[in-house]
């Protein structure tokens, strides 16, 4: 066989011809004398029947079982009832590494039948099943999306680095390690990085992991994440973020209905719409609108609770159609020191949270951008300014009104599919017991 | 001033017209009654002419100093002995943001006059300079351009753990840290993770940071650098990825030629040309060559020395014209475990160093892609299974023939513009010495 290879995703060109497929041999049926193989490539997979045991006479030789590596050429016919509407007959196979063992669980029924703990023990196997598969080429093209909507509104990417000499947003819930006998500090984010390079390029984003020592033991959160940040400079206010966030939602929700329509259905997802402008309501106001629906009364709390975003959530649905919600205005004090105040109620702050299906998606909003203001924020807070001198410099020589915010890149997709564990939308989860595989 | 605000790189389709552009004032020289600005956003900059002082009279009354945030309004002026042949006129001024301090030292000149260590302290406002926006402005070129080019070759991206629950590469030169109570490691390299996930795609790349506790103080070593990752599956040997390397690189060079013509201007860069095919060279052959050419008798030297790899870059200079030169079939003990080795020859690896004019730019290579040839592998090296059970997984239960390749981000934009020290081509270098900014 010197044929060129055809990827499994073009083999629909080829109806009538004879094409070359090379993959992983997924599933191997009999029904009487007819054998139906399924062979998976990297982009999808096809069904190839043979009408007799000569035609699959290596895989039988070598007892080769599912998972083993073939390549098989064969006549294309469109065969309606076929997965797909195509399938390969007359079949050559050559057998390029046969597999005798059989996984831990099966990866080639519709559904993965195991816990969740196995699911993530095995992952390096499980993420072959077509549902896992189909999350994480959604999580590639997220990542894909996010940069095209930044770029093509001016934004340039950053690299900012992981290992710190100081911790970013306090020294909580930072992972701490040894760096060549001096302590140092994984970042928790990007924020006073992606603030100074405001500094040389107003716009700016990055891609990148994120560390969190946080002893949360949940479905939502992981203590290693992609976080998809954006930071611009020469904004009104909150409002000009909160505008720019739509956008890029709207810009991701388009790639996957663009891109992505197989994986969407296969996972049963329901992709929201987002408005044309997502309704807000002040912190203020929310916590009395509780109290007017729901008899509950939240007034003079710092924070929302769960249950408060839940309502928030039914009550953006009712009144708008709405699946997202802004809640602005969050009090000053449970905000961090970098938050830009309401110039006129200086209690509450210019940041936001985006809540989706009555859920915090997203967090953001406007940073101080004085140097006074910043020695203030931190005396008030009986923070250190030794800390954060270097970072400091760049408001001391010019720093615009600017904002951003940040996307966990594994809740968003969480959220969007409707899935039950953020595990379940990254390759490999780290969490408080989890460091493997 | 309420007109909308219009990017320095927009000014021009404007010659007639009034226009408002927003940032910060790079330079403010007079000449006799005429005041001169230069205004600086975050994506170039524009001479703004005042022909009195009642024109800059915020900036005069408020005491505003270099890099004061200004928005300017003017006439676009067509002036051929101008910076970029235009200006703005008849000006009028509104100051943002006074800043009243001096820099460290001065940005606004044509070079940079300060000591690295200086500039690297100070780096916050150093990348204001243009020429380090260029140079940072490429950096992000350059990921954009590698992730395009692979991503129309059908790879898919992933996002690898980069906290490790066992070392990847071995156990020297790896950052410790406390993971709950755990010992944890921070990753070297995601090739045992992109490995696995060639399982999954076929073929996979990732952009990320990756760290090396090297105790090396040299121009060209950083402890925390970007990856460009790439991995392959159903490959014919290493020959598939050094082509497709070599289309890859001629794709970034293209990218910086499309789209950053000033920014290569500006730092004289000399781009080198990818030929069709770069010529290679089999390790056995180069140390013959050397003792032939150079009477200095290298054969049976595990490696290649600095010096080596000079005489062979001139050699491939001389003999093909070619800036880069492929050296194939390294010897297998100095490779790590997971090589594939020559099947004619066992003692050299199907691996390759890429040499750009006479330094090693990029190492890759075919990997071992069956089970019990890397039980062989590690039992050969006295290396325990044990770390590596979860990784080795994937092999169990089929792998293809498969190879890749890592470039460093940083390295190769200092050879491409040929930059004096590594650090000059990133954002927050981290080295030895330096955990700040």
């Amino acid at each position: 066989m010197q044929k060129t290879r055809t990827l499994t995703t073009e083999i629909h060109k080829h109806v009538g011809e004879r094409v070359r497929v090379q993959g992983w041999l997924q599933s191997w049926r009999q029904l009487g004398s007819i054998h139906f193989l399924v062979i998976r490539d990297g982009w999808g997979q096809i069904q190839a029947v043979a009408e007799s045991e000569a035609e699959i006479a290596p895989l039988i030789e070598a007892e080769a079982g599912v998972e083993s590596l073939v390549a098989i050429e064969g006549l294309v016919e469109s065969v309606p009832q076929a997965p797909g509407g195509i399938e390969l007959h007359n079949l050559a196979i050559e057998l390029i590494e046969p597999i005798r063992e059989t996984p831990p669980f099966p990866i080639n029924k519709r559904k993965i039948n195991a816990q969740l703990s196995t699911l993530l023990d095995h992952a390096v196997i499980t993420h072959r099943h077509p549902t896992r598969r189909a999350v994480l080429r959604l999580s590639s093209v997220l990542s894909q999306a996010f940069r095209e909507s930044v770029l093509t509104r001016g934004f340039t990417e950053i690299h900012t680095p992981k290992i710190l000499g100081t911790t970013t947003e306090g020294g909580a819930n930072v992972f701490k390690l040894d760096y060549f006998g001096r302590p140092a500090y994984l970042a928790q984010s990007p924020q006073l990085y992606k603030q100074i390079m405001v500094g040389v390029f107003e716009r700016v984003f990055e891609v990148g992991p994120v560390f969190r020592a946080e002893e949360h033991d949940s479905t939502r959160h992981l203590n290693e994440y992609v976080s998809l940040d954006v930071e611009m400079g020469f904004i009104e206010n909150h409002f000009t973020i909160m505008a720019l966030l739509r956008d890029i939602l709207a810009d991701i929700i388009g790639a996957f209905q663009e891109h992505c329509a197989p994986e969407l259905e296969l996972l049963k997802a329901n992709l929201p719409v987002v408005p044309a402008e997502i309704p807000h309501i002040h912190f203020q106001d929310a916590q009395e609108l509780i109290l007017k629906l729901h008899k509950v009364d939240v007034r003079g709390e710092p924070d929302l609770s769960p249950q408060d975003e839940r309502w928030l959530g039914e009550w953006a649905m009712k009144e708008f159609g709405s699946d997202f919600l802004y809640v602005a205005g969050y009090p000053t004090k449970k905000r961090p020191f970098y938050t830009h105040t309401d110039p006129e109620r200086p209690e509450y702050t210019n940041s936001f949270d985006l809540l989706f299906r009555g859920l915090e998606l997203v967090t953001g909003g406007q940073r101080l951008h004085r140097y006074a203001d910043y020695l203030e924020a931190l005396q008030s807070r009986n923070m250190s300014m030794e800390p954060f001198e270097h970072y400091l410099e760049a408001f001391r020589y010019g720093m615009p009104p600017h904002g951003g915010f940040a996307i966990g890149s594994e809740r968003l997709l969480m959220q969007l599919l409707g899935a039950p564990n953020v595990r379940l939308t990254t390759t490999f989860p780290r969490d408080m017991h989890r460091l493997v595989p």
